[in-house]
C-alpha cells in the first residue's frame, strides 16, 4: 500500500506541476519562472503540511522522483502547451485525483500524529489545497478555491469519510479507495453541473 | 496565568478571525474563502513564529478550541455582515486586545528560548501583525501594516516595555498586564488621533 | 573558513536588506514597511531553506549580526534614497555576491544533510533566489525572478558547479570562490549584455 500510494503522490504532483504550468504559462513568465511555478503548486499543500509539524522533514527532500515528476510536468506543459487546450479534460480528472490523494495522505498524518479529527482534516485540506493556493499567490491572482468553486468544500467532505472509514476499521485498499473515489467524482459532478456555494452575496456580483 | 492566557489566545483567535472574514467579505470570496482567510489571520502569526523555532509544533494543532473560535468568528463575520459596520468599534478594541496578547506570547518565547532581545521583540511583532500580513496577500492587497498605521509600531514598543519588565522581575499579573494594556491604548490612541509614522515621501503620496 | 562566510553573510544579508527597501520605497510604504521588506528579502531565502529542514533552527534567530546588518541597510536606503540612482551599479554588483554566497550556502547545507545532489542545487537555489520571490509577492507584484532575467539560472549552474568541485575534493578556498566568482560574473555578463532565457511566446510579448 505504501508503495501504491509512493507511485500516486509522483503522479500527483506531476499532474499538479502540470496545472501550475499552465497557471505561469498564461502569464508569460520565462521557463525557469514556470518550472518554479509548477514546483510551488506540486509541492506547495504537502510542504505546509510538513512544515506545521516540528519534526517532520519535508516530503520531497528524500524522494527525489517527486523533482523529476516535477521537471517533466513543467517541460511536457512547456513544448505543448498549444494543443493543451485538447489536453485539459484529462489533466482535470489527474488534477482531481491528485486532490484525492493529496488529501487523504495529510488526514493520514493528522492521524499517526494523533491529532483531534477535526484538525487531520484541515491538515488533509492544506495538503490538497494549499498548492493551488501558493500558486496564484506567486502569480498575483486572488486564489481561485476562495472565490468560484467548491474544489476544498470536496477536499473537506472526502477527509471526514475517511476519517470515518478509519474509525469504522475498513480494511486497507478500500479504506483509502472510497474516499479517493468520493473526491474525485465530487469535483467531476461539481464542475460539470457548474456547482458552486451559495452566493452570499445578493445580486451584487 | 497559563489558563487566563490561554482563554484569551483562544478571544484573540476569534477577533482577528472576524477581521480575516471581514477582509475575505469585502473581497467577494466564497464562504470556504471567507473561512481559510478568517483561519490564515488568526493563526498566521503564532504559525510563522513557531515554524521559525525548529523543535516547536505549530500552536493550533494541539488546541482545538482555537479552530472552533476561528469558525464561530468567521460565521458571525458571515451572518452580520451587514450590521459590522455598527460592530466595527468594539472589535476594532478586541483586535487591538489580540494584538497586545499575541505580541507579549511571541516574546515570551523568546525568552524561553533564550534568544537575544531584539530577536525577542522580533519574534513578539511577528506574531502579533503577520497573521493580517497574510491575510492581506491572500486576497491581494498590499499589507496594511506596511502602508498607513502604525500598527507594528505599538507592537514593538509593548515587547520592549515587556522585556523591561522581565528584566526587573515585575511581578507576574502586572508583567503582562502593562504591556499589554500599553498596546492596546497606544493602537486606540493611534487610531483616534489618527496618527502615523512621519511621511517620508515629501508631497508625492 | 566559517568566520569569513560569517562575514559574507552578514554582508549579504545588508545588501539584500539595501534591495527590499529600494523596493518597498517604490511602494511608497512607511518606514515599518520598508523595515519589514528589508528582512524579508534578506532572510527569507535563508528561512524558507531552515524551515524545510526539520531539525534546523532558523538561521539568524541566533546571529544578532544579521539584523543589525538589515535594520542598518533599510537605514542607509531610506536616508539616501534620492542619491540611490547613483548608488545603483554597486549595489547590484553586491546583490550578485549575496546571490553567490546564499546559493553556495543553501548546497553545503544540503550536502550536510546528504541530500540528492539534484536536491542540493533546489536548496542553493532557493536560499539565493526566495527572499526576492517573498519581497515581491509581499508588495503584490509578479516576482521579478520569473519574468526577465537569468537570476536563478546563475543561481543553478553555480550550484551545480559547486558540487562538481565538491566531488573532486578541490580544497577548500578554491571550493567556494570559484563557484560564487562564476555565479557573481554570469549575473554581471548576463545584466550588460541584456541575455534572457529564449522567450517561448512568439511575438506576442
Amino acid at each position: 500500500m505504501e508503495i501504491i500510494i509512493g507511485h500516486i503522490t509522483v503522479m500527483g504532483s506531476f499532474v499538479f506541476a502540470v496545472s501550475g504550468a499552465l497557471v505561469a504559462l498564461r502569464n508569460k513568465l520565462d521557463p525557469f519562472g514556470v518550472l518554479i511555478v509548477a514546483f510551488i503548486t506540486a509541492v506547495g499543500g504537502g510542504t505546509v503540511r510538513d512544515v506545521l509539524l516540528a519534526d517532520k522533514d519535508v516530503f520531497w527532500l528524500f524522494d527525489t522522483n517527486i523533482t523529476y515528476a516535477i521537471i517533466s510536468g513543467a517541460a511536457i506543459a512547456i513544448l505543448f502547451r498549444n494543443k493543451l487546450r485538447f489536453f485539459r479534460k484529462p489533466f482535470f480528472f489527474y488534477d482531481a485525483i491528485g486532490l484525492g490523494l493529496f488529501t487523504i495522505t495529510g488526514v493520514q498524518i493528522g492521524i499517526d500524529y494523533q491529532l483531534n479529527p477535526l484538525i487531520c482534516i484541515l491538515l488533509g485540506t492544506i495538503t490538497g489545497v494549499f498548492g493551488g493556493v501558493l500558486r496564484d499567490v506567486v502569480v498575483n491572482e486572488i486564489p481561485v478555491v476562495f472565490q468560484k468553486e467548491i474544489y476544498a468544500t470536496a477536499s473537506i467532505l472526502g477527509g471526514a469519510l475517511y476519517l470515518i472509514l478509519v474509525f469504522y476499521k475498513v480494511p486497507n485498499p478500500y479504506l483509502q479507495i472510497i474516499p479517493i473515489t468520493f473526491i474525485i467524482i465530487a469535483r467531476i459532478v461539481v464542475v460539470t453541473y457548474n456547482i458552486s456555494l451559495p452566493n452570499i452575496y445578493k445580486k451584487e456580483q
